[in-house]
């Protein structure tokens, strides 16, 4: 590994619209201001370790295609600092303020807990180096306990409390590292917290387990005086059949069950929505509505296959959207995107690697503009205010301040004979209009 | 009308499992003591009047086939009657002790809503009569706020405070006949209580104003006496793009957010458990662990297509799984088997009405000995224990009881070398299990 | 219906791509040429009776919701006659060049096949007059062959041998109309020829009923000097759960299996596609390669759900990577862009009815360029010949030749000691050329 | 590996249906004669290498759990060694005939294609041996050409034609070995035949260049005289996005675009069935009607889940649909029943992977008696027939034969006032009929 992985790739540059270039922004031009926030304060980019370093290229059907340097050799700690320069470069050369990791992608297993717990700590340190040379930060850390085998059957909602215990020790570790490293979340994600089928499981118990997990990381949290946000990452299956965390109206009701609500966001991926039977906007929209937004993942999944794709975002017009959500929502505070994305398995090259994040930071740069040109018009929001206007009116605020009954609104409605025409919902004349934004 | 629609039709009878007839019950035998319970309180079947009588045979790319002689005719109230005879008839025939009937299936609609009214409240005089004739009695009453253009945008949802309104009357109207006619349960299904398109749509509203019309309905049964249960049943889409009660989950978090988790429970239909994404033990185990089963549309749908086909339920496989659930979830109390289910538009012929329910009752009547017996024999309810033993050893419960913090279980973990070992889940096992009994 | 119903709108111009009227085209210009051709004659634009004229806007839990002013009366003729008035001035307004129908949309069924027949004719004259008055062509022309209930089971898949010789007899009339309208092509779309369960089906003979049914219609066409192009539009499953004509691959088989793949082709819709899971460009390829590329179904389905949703394309985005299998299969001949979209049934007004067309045929329009640009640059399509370089050499050409046996090539294997090494496909590269383009 | 990995576990024997053992046959009773065949003979049963013993547990998420002993360890053939005297044992426990094979499973790879073949040789050598002990045979062979990196663009549908060649000697030898051991088949599976992105793809190169490949298989087989039948297994997807393969359907159209449609037949498996929008049913009745009907991989997919889960086929009502298509198309000649099942991940105890194979085996056996009945007692036959009476008439006969045109069908149709009436299609009826026989 004495050449550079990326060989000597300077930082990717704004060259404006007219460009062509697969190596230079078209449209983020990182200090530009859009609606009062400089471009790079509304992405918040991070780059994420496991997609872009540590996944070797496998699938159900076939091993491992990038042999990355790092990914082979005797001395995994040399391997792990070796990948840890390499993943800084690539921070570099973006220009992302932030990165993501999981504790298991920057550090080799050891036999022990206590050195795995070493492990991530040793690169830790690197990486708080590297962070104070180059200012970038940490957007948010988190513990894999999915891939061990120990794990196969669920890390808090695992039948044996044993390993229960082992995965809270792990998740202390890594949100000690995240908050050492000054990360601005800590996210869970259940991918083994759900069942393969009911025929083994308790529903009832794993619940519970999970709501005793989550309430002893937020209690942590304080405790240990982190002023990050918690998140949890929404997904309806893969790798198991069922996982408990479905989607954002089903985390906010497991929430509210266990009295989190207030405490915990979540952290919507586009293709785990697709996966749910929503669209990404939907996921959006609702932890708005419901008060939960907190971050996003960022890629794309395919609207054919029914399994996680992992894609890198790549359609301005699907980012208009999911950003007139964002903005709607007030943007990001501690999250932002983080690229949850892979190169495809046959994308082998290093230069694969930096085109892919350019692309997609680029075509989500461009769905900003078009989504705060959308916001400052307001058209679109004056729609559907328009659309809503009878409930502002003093019958409307009766009604939902709770000042009617059953028996007031029938008596009204028989009264005046009540019979309300439909208005056209003017889908078609909406689309029409986010598509001169384009 | 004369001649009478099913024929001379005699009462469907119990003629044992070597019967070949498709007009006898081979299992169904009603006063078959099962874990203490007669079958027929087990079941707790009921008639579905809009798939069985109203109906007409159509779908997107064709009109009715059925042309049934209540369907056409200038005297809409004097059909009206008549199908409510027919609807008797099969409901002797068949033996069950529930019916159950949206406002609009029973009666026409009228000019006005007092006229449409009017309307219900005759023929509810009809069913009352034939009630106390028969000792049938009503599982559960609804209104139908989804079929009129009026509705079109949404009944509680609308944006449109008028229409709420109105489905407010039209609501009360339905809940008195319930009341009045004995009913065990009230039903909601939001057939449009959903979105479209988000480009014309406020989540944030509509979700409240969803809120305030359950909470309206909840405190009219609590003002009126009514005893029965309010039920709220979920479905992810169809008619909209997106319903907001899309499962239970969903629904429970709904319910939670609005303060109604300890006074609304859930209808479950398998149909639309396979359109969110689950199966439909699922659905039922999920409703048990949250505290909210309520009651279940007995149908099927295809596990190919992606839309509603309310088939009717003809796998035993299927429902002994579902009955475990429901056993476990110690049975019906005001809920039961309601038949949410249409012959297919090509079984034209009366007996083919008649074959459909008795096949399907059958069928759930095999399921029921075949998940008694799991019940009884214990080895499936011993597998699930065993396998979570460790959490009712004192450690395990200290856990969920909150008396241990994340550092006294990393710490634990790290003293003991904690490296717990999977144990094999026994999947093909319980399978292989469970096929004993069929 | 003595107003306009479409008010006085005049045809609908070219405003540029600043405008931001919904009423006017920012991109379709149809005198401006692209690839040699005038924009009018690559998209072929026509507009379907069907969706936008005779669809009530029921779904099936709704009633109609349109309630258009030729809907309801007494004198069905003189309704088909005012509805051919309003057709006309929308295709005047939008100003495209053709438009296309079903037989039973543009006349009301009479009690005869003779009177239906009969009432086709008379509205076809009407429509030979306007078709000369304007200058507006017939794109073409179908025999709907699904919606009676005596197609229920099918039309030439049906058991019964009377069903397929009265759709024989439809068919025959709507070709012939079809001829003497100039149509440029004749479509069946087997809407019932499938099947609901194999419980009651016979594969085989439904196939073979359905290769004759073909063969007698391509026997026909040319007796008769019929030029246009026989058309099958494949669909997988709706309103039935099977049919025949799946996709495009599979109806490649059926044509080969009757020796009919150089006679027909296909109508192919985005949707259908969806349905059957493919992309839109799979089909579009698919058809190129196979050699049967026809005509399109313009349209737009909805990811999440899953059923036909005909919705008005509007993704530029999709259209661009559309566009670029069409103008590699050599662009339209006998074929175009038929509208098979609906508005929703919640857009009430004519102006929806309007926009909806106005901003689908726009965003075809930019579409278009796009994938000109693209083609014409060349940088994608040279990258794909670069990828198979290899075939075009002396050894790939004797592969394929058929020079070559299993033999031979394991010997050079083995000779050779060939170990190939995996090349980069490049996979996000090549989606940033494509985003470069929009 | 000293002590045997199953212990001394004698063969499981007929117990009878009473028995509750998990290791004993409850109906597989291999000399009781249904239908005048040996059910061995019908069932034709064959486990499958790598499912049982080279999948080491891993999924998208996680790494291996079963470590079983002969996965690791430094003298790789020795491991296939060790691995294949613990596979007869299976066989001989079991009591199957057959086995199956991919040649990567049985060996490792080598440097070289020359010693990846040479270790695949010296494994057959003792499966010769072993097949000579113990009267198993060998199902089929085949070639894994997915999983090494060489093939991530595909095998024969590589765009470098060198990686066609390593192919063509790759499964030159599988050809070879699979003659050698008596192999009743040769199967391909195309899991890389397909493409990941349009954009970097050449639809009709692929599809000629697959041609080619088969061609070259067929013509091997004759010049060798293999006696077996060459088989392809449909998938739609999964690894890539888009197989070429799709579904017996599209397989039929591929084999007769390529001349090809009397020389292979198809291998149907249920999960490629249900991930390609079918039945498992659906794609056997297929595959009869149109005469490539070859062999079975037999499993189970989940039907919520969008990938390939291999699960055991434990569903007796599922196998007996599936059962009545086999007898329809006369039962297995050369095919059989392959197990492409996989025990859970979970599922870690030797003990569950022969539980496994000893329940779907039984469950296949007690359908196959249901099927047997439902076939001898012809009532479901009989209804299908009485169905489709017409076509045997006189006009129905002439209709086919060709003997009538458009033309005379639309003069008798009018001549004769045709209104066929549509008939009821009775699918409850014939659903009841099927479940008389669980």
């Amino acid at each position: 590994m004495s050449a550079p992985f990326f060989g000597d790739l300077a930082p990717i540059a704004y060259a404006g619209p007219e460009s062509r270039s697969p190596l230079a922004f078209r449209w983020y031009d990182k200090d530009r201001v859009v609606l009062g926030k400089r471009m790079e304060e509304h992405m918040r980019f991070a780059v994420c370790y496991w997609h872009s370093f540590t996944w070797p290229g496998g699938d159900p059907f076939g091993g491992e295609t990038f042999l990355r340097p790092w990914m082979h050799g005797a001395d995994e700690m040399a391997l792990a600092r070796a990948k840890a320069d390499v993943a800084f470069d690539l921070f570099r050369i973006l220009g992302v303020p932030f990165y993501t990791f999981h504790d298991r992608d920057v550090a080799p297993e050891g036999a022990t807990l206590a050195e795995s717990n070493r492990n991530v700590r040793e690169i830790a340190e690197i990486f708080a180096r590297k962070q104070e040379e180059t200012g970038i930060g940490l957007l948010w850390g988190t513990a894999n306990l999915f891939s061990n085998r120990r794990f196969m059957s669920g890390a808090a909602t695992n039948p044996d409390p044993d390993v229960f215990t082992f995965a809270a020790a792990q998740v202390k570790n890594a949100i000690d590292v995240t908050r050492e490293l000054g990360g601005s979340n800590y996210v869970l994600w259940g991918g083994r917290e759900g069942y393969e089928t009911l025929l083994n499981t308790s529903l009832s118990r794993e619940l519970d387990q999970a709501g005793r997990f989550l309430s002893m990381v937020v209690d942590y949290k304080h405790r240990t005086g982190f002023k990050g946000t918690i998140l949890i990452e929404p997904k309806p299956k893969e790798p198991t059949k069922h996982q408990y965390d479905y989607d954002v109206a089903t985390v906010y009701g497991f929430l509210a069950r266990y009295g989190l609500e207030k405490e915990v966001k979540v952290n919507i991926e586009q293709n785990h929505a697709l996966l749910a039977g929503h669209t990404f906007e939907h996921e959006l929209a609702m932890a708005r509505a419901l008060g939960i937004f907190g971050s996003v993942d960022l890629n794309r999944g395919d609207g054919i296959n029914g399994w996680d794709t992992d894609q890198f975002a790549m359609s301005g017009e699907e980012m208009t959207l999911a950003w007139v959500e964002i903005l709607r929502a007030g943007g990001f505070t501690d999250g932002g995107f983080n690229f949850d994305a892979k190169i495809r398995r046959q994308s082998l090259d290093p230069e694969d690697l930096v085109i892919a994040h350019v692309a997609s930071m680029d075509v989500t740069a461009k769905a900003l503009l078009a989504a705060a040109a959308i916001v400052e018009d307001g058209d679109l929001d004056g729609a559907v205010a328009a659309r809503y206007a009878g409930w502002d009116g003093a019958e409307g605020k009766a009604i939902l301040a709770g000042e009617r009954s059953l028996e007031d609104l029938a008596a009204r409605a028989e009264a005046e004979g009540l019979d309300p025409q439909p208005k056209s919902g003017r889908q078609e004349y909406l689309e029409r209009l986010v598509s001169l934004y384009h």
